[in-house]
């Protein structure tokens, strides 16, 4: 390659500033694996152009990240940094950047997906001319993975990776799950295991009864609510995400509120994390906030445990556990956050706060086994008891 | 009720010495439920004859296990504790004790399951005459659940109570699930989600065309191999426990071999934490002795990641993972179990520690996307390579 006056590094114009490079664009209308190519090709024609080659990420950071009044989700800013080649600080994650999306390019190719533990092994290696591993641990493969995914404007399920997998459903719902026709009516106790990556490429709604969504934090409650056939009483699709949601299940959630125009009611233990699941179904999170819109539902709704739930539908004091110093400084927390600001959740947070007690969604079990399906969720729903 | 004369104490014979009541037995043709009543009878024939009600709780002690080299599987011994109402430290544990399984009655009373921590919540009540709870925390209910399983000989499934669910399943396999009929080769991308209790009261087997059974550590390799239909071309039902199968999946494996005369080959990552999943799905665990004879597999084949594997599928060092002293000793501490004797094993475990590496399984990767599908298992199944 023939060198410019300057040499291998960035084209200076006569005046001998330097030329700032376009910020490099991933238009929306492509799908991930054009996305990529863009990436490669923009890469050869910088190192053709002798400009350092670079990518724009946008910023992960806080400062970064604004609530939308309208669309009622967290989003992410418009701010960039730029990584760099020819730069020894950034060199190596210049490096590992390529080699992720590398990665993901050959997963698109052969159609096959992994989990985003596997892509670290199939990007790792030893450099030839020294002692120096592309990725020391996944600890740096993860956050690369996040970058690729907001620089390219492509969720890892697009680009064919998936995180551990969680979660159940049950329901009146049959959808087609890689060619198999699956009815979610009739996958007795365990229910239909949600996969990591449901994009429509592996999963399609086919047809369904239902008249709303139920997801249920803990997996115990949700096998009681199975069993009862909550779900065949009161026609709704039975989710748990055992625990804080997977991303399977989020965006599954989403596709299902999206697509079949169904009305989403959270279920969750009465404390901070209970608040914070929801929240982060509703409006995404900070940290991955690049997700919210194609993740978040906005008008999913939190029917409980609701602080006043106890006192509504008499639970014995025995059964509630007190707060800890964690509990008070999260929900102190949780309060200042704009999304919370809405006076139902003010009422709510401050009223758990003031009784300086949390519940979890087994102590409805005190009433009895199953008061949980024949008379709490009943008259929740009947009565409209939710925010 | 009158008083014999030496008060509400034990009855005494004429000489003085206190008769030794018999040991309190529940005959193993009994079913769960009987097994309870046997125990409220037995309770109840105490008080009236003013002897001392008590329970006779087989010991959970190490000293209490052996490995039975007969029947190759970790086992408990005779030993029991006698736990007594008019002892002023065990008087609490014995009303817990009656509180679960006045709990466990119910359940089965009403043909409902639940799980230990909604047990948790149904026996603890604040005591009439005091400020005094009948349980602090589940960390009290739960040792006093093992206690009533390994009392009457039942384990805690046929109590109706489960743990957490974890794990998945595909393959050509049709078994019914509380009234469903669930084909498992028709499970899509996610497959069934193997529920908390798999008695035969809840699932049945229909009817297979499988030739082995193949458990996969990891749950992203499950993932590959299903994506890959691995389960298909090798006629093989495929099982993942996410790490440690829960004790749903441990039984389900039990019965798969049980009833349909399968083998049952054990995949995990090339470490002693690797070597334990197989050895407990194998002999059993210490901790919980009293399940293996329902629980354990003792023709359960190991067939990788052996810390052979590497070199002979020349694997690059690049995706190794250094040996910490916790691996070290571990690995040292399971050299020296009865179970882990045999020479292959000590063959085995010697030269991972002389190797100074672990390797997992998605270090597999490596090799390319399908490596483990296409070469690796084919020719460990081919050469029958395996412990």
């Amino acid at each position: 390659m023939a060198k410019s006056g300057s040499g291998a590094g960035p084209k200076t114009r006569s005046d001998g500033a330097a030329i700032e490079p376009e910020r490099l664009r991933f238009p929306a209308r492509l799908d991930a694996k054009a996305k990529i190519e863009h990436l490669a090709k923009k890469t050869i024609a910088m190192a053709r152009r002798e400009v350092d080659p670079y990518v724009d990420i946008p910023s992960r950071t806080l400062s970064n990240v604004t609530f939308s009044k309208r669309r009622k989700i967290i989003e992410m800013g418009d701010a960039t940094q730029r990584r760099t080649l020819f730069n020894l600080n950034q060199a190596r994650k210049y490096m590992q950047t390529l080699l992720v999306a590398r990665g993901c390019s050959q997963l698109l190719d052969e159609q096959k997906t992994t989990s985003i533990r596997d892509l670290y092994y199939m990007s790792k290696h030893t450099l030839a001319d020294g002692r120096e591993n592309t990725f020391e641990g996944q600890e740096e493969s993860d956050p690369i993975i996040e970058d690729l995914e907001v620089t390219l404007g492509a969720l890892r399920e697009e680009l064919h990776l998936f995180a551990a997998k969680r979660g159940s459903a049950v329901g009146p719902l049959t959808l087609v799950d890689a060619g198999d026709v699956i009815d979610l009516s009739r996958m007795g106790s365990g229910g239909w295991s949600v996969p990591g990556i449901v994009e429509p490429g592996t999963i399609r709604f086919v047809g369904h009864g239902a008249r709303f969504i139920l997801l249920v934090e803990k997996e115990a409650v949700w096998a009681r609510l199975n069993e009862d056939k909550f779900w065949r009483r009161h026609n709704c699709i039975l989710v748990t995400g055992q625990g804080q949601p997977s991303r399977g299940v989020r965006r599954l959630l989403y596709r299902m509120v999206d697509e079949l125009k169904l009305p989403l009611y959270v279920f969750v233990d009465n404390d901070p994390w209970g608040y914070y699941i929801h929240s982060v179904v509703k409006q995404g999170s900070i940290g991955l906030a690049f997700e919210s819109k194609r993740m978040a539902v906005p008008r999913a709704r939190f029917i409980g445990l609701s602080s006043f739930d106890p006192g509504n539908y008499d639970l014995s004091e025995d059964v509630s556990i007190r707060l800890n110093d964690q509990d008070r400084s999260r929900a102190r927390e949780i309060l200042n956050y704009e999304w919370f600001k809405a006076k139902p959740w003010q009422k709510e947070i401050r009223n758990m706060l003031r009784s300086g007690v949390k519940w979890e969604l087994e102590a409805l079990s005190s009433k009895g086994i199953s008061f949980v399906t024949e008379e709490f969720l009943p008259r929740k729903i009947a009565d409209r008891d939710w925010i």
